[in-house]
């Protein structure tokens, strides 16, 4: 019932509190990673936390951060090379028991702390951003100009300071448990699902939707 | 295309990035805390900041936080009154444009700061988490016993300082922005979805799937 994945993790940050959640599978953390659109970042101002969600695609073992730069806040931690937090967290289901404190939720969660950096190539960094976002999108359209280049941030962060947690599986229970076992207890799945696509307000009636759109929203759930 | 909601900030808070996209609308507030099961919480440990996600519910004008403790640095962030930061995030849909650069994502945000309290009354502020959880379910079981109450920790925090962001509509475009108009621009909406209960190993054959949990699955978006 518990997780089945793994991060390698200094000391510091070992998980105090379930440490049986924690996951050291490399590969689960790309899934989860390439799976999620968003993550949060968190950054210190002034001795006070601010967090801010982002944007994000990962490349080998960085991670790309877009988005909003929370009034400067992330530019600044960037420049002054502070440690910052980024968490991506996927839920998969909520755990349904015989017991109100048996309840639970499926999770993935990772975080990863670091230093961000400007990344050299931007072009590159906004493409694998696109990317991710919508698969096969970039070559549907032109590039970006050099002015659209020179109005974008692009941020990395290295995946060297992870730590990887998750639940899975059915709800804790036991034949011995004194609950009664003649009720219903299980897991309801949970996944995020692409709509239908709506067209805009200038898209002529017979344009097609693109390929990209078609592909996202027949895969299956979104992540 | 861009925001239609509105929650009263301090000047210290003000968004300085896309100030247009800011919702100062209490009920949208409510919409988005409500519907949400998960935040982030980010605290300041030594100087760098931690980021965990914790599952939450709102009663009134506060937040009940529910989860990991993060090994003891929420805790000790409560019971030294530092402020902390607690992040809730809707991905409501992705945009996509005619220009790579104009593809966003549709999303409401909001971060809520403050110092985090004990609940004096844990076990009604364990209802209220498990009632979010799934609505219906605290009337079909027992209550929690003194045991269970005392391994609980649950944390208020008072939505006093908070700033909402949101991005709603359609792709930005207009006649003059030199893009091609014979090719689709739109919305693809996106939203969590309940899959099919699976019911645990000790869950006899005939047992019914609680009401509670019939009535999550079938009342449409998750969230």
């Amino acid at each position: 019932m518990s997780p089945a994945p793994t991060v390698a993790e200094p000391p510091a940050r070992r998980i105090r509190r379930m440490p049986e959640r924690q996951v050291v599978d490399r590969d689960a953390l790309h899934r989860l990673l390439d799976g999620e659109l968003v993550g949060h970042l968190a950054v210190v101002h002034h001795g006070a936390p601010i967090v801010v969600p982002m944007a994000f695609a990962r490349v080998g073992d960085e991670l790309l951060l877009h988005g909003s730069t929370g009034g400067g806040f992330v530019l600044r931690a960037a420049a002054e090379r502070e440690t910052v937090a980024f968490s991506v967290t996927a839920l998969d289901g909520l755990i349904v028991a015989r017991s109100l404190f048996d309840h639970s939720m499926n999770y993935r969660s990772a975080i990863a702390y670091g230093v961000l950096e400007q990344v050299a190539d931007e072009a590159s960094a906004l493409d694998a951003l696109s990317e991710k976002l919508l698969p096969g999108r970039v070559a549907e359209l032109r590039g970006n100009t050099r002015k659209e280049l020179a109005a974008t941030r692009v941020l990395r962060l290295r995946l060297d300071d992870v730590v990887m947690k998750a639940r899975a599986g059915g709800p804790s229970e036991a034949v011995d448990d004194g609950e009664d076992h003649s009720t219903w207890a299980g897991v309801v799945p949970l996944a995020p699902r692409w709509g239908a696509p709506v067209a805009s307000a200038l898209t002529p009636g017979q344009a097609p939707v693109p390929d990209s759109v078609v592909a996202l929203t027949t895969r299956g759930p979104a992540t």
